[in-house]
């Protein structure tokens, strides 16, 4: 997919359809996927149209791994998840992105590869959309986040 | 899962019966992954038993992240995909591991998430495992990689 035909480039419907922004990082942004099968499940997109992690240089592919890094444990600690699993595919849409999906025992899925477009997705209200979004930015903001 | 009971810890024929070491990395051990349904389907993991992307430090965070890019290139490398899908489960295993999975367009799951653990796996015999890790080494050890 070219930079032209990328939905993360042109910020368009088709994205908003798929995830809502939820706050910019260092590199990269934070979005919340609608479906939430898995509670909690959000997508992270490098800033620049960049199709694999090797083609980033060492700073971005660093800093870009903070912010991945640092998004995961937002999600543990607003989430209490089993644990997280973070993914990279790209195939159709090969604009560099992450994603990170918290798993819990018992729920679907749980030792499993996560189903990347499921056929029946969880949807939620938009005030519960709202509230998980500012639930996420509130840990965002806060200095010192112990897992 | 505990230290104790880690087969990347162990090192044991759990492990050997699922992989065959390629390399040790700076801050990580490459393996074929025995199921070659994706030709040159990878595993790299971290060489401590760490549990999440957010429990190393930013400098192994960094070495680590350099590995994943360094042998992501190299399979391109070698096998030439038309994408690579990078993932961490670790669900049931929560050693850091990510599968690394060339994915061709026409051939399984393009455009989808790979099975993690398929029912039906694609093994080779024992030369055809010692020339795919062979062509990975030859590729590892030159200095040049142009993508």
């Amino acid at each position: 997919m070219e930079k032209q035909e990328c939905f993360y480039c042109a910020q368009d419907k088709k994205m908003t359809s798929l995830m809502i922004k939820i706050a910019q990082l260092s590199t990269s942004t934070l979005y919340l996927n609608r479906d939430q099968t898995h509670r909690g499940r959000c997508i992270i997109a490098f800033n620049k149209h960049i199709k694999e992690l090797y083609h980033l240089s060492e700073v971005q592919l660093c800093e870009f791994m903070k912010d991945v890094a640092k998004a995961a444990q937002i999600i543990n600690k607003t989430f209490q998840p089993d644990k997280i699993n973070y993914s990279i595919y790209g195939d159709l849409v090969s604009h560099l992105h992450f994603h990170l999906v918290p798993k819990y025992k018992g729920a679907p899925e749980w030792g499993e590869a996560f189903i990347n477009s499921p056929a029946s997705k969880r949807e939620l209200t938009n005030i519960e959309y709202d509230r998980i979004v500012t639930d996420i930015q509130a840990n965002l903001q806060k200095k010192d986040v112990i897992d």
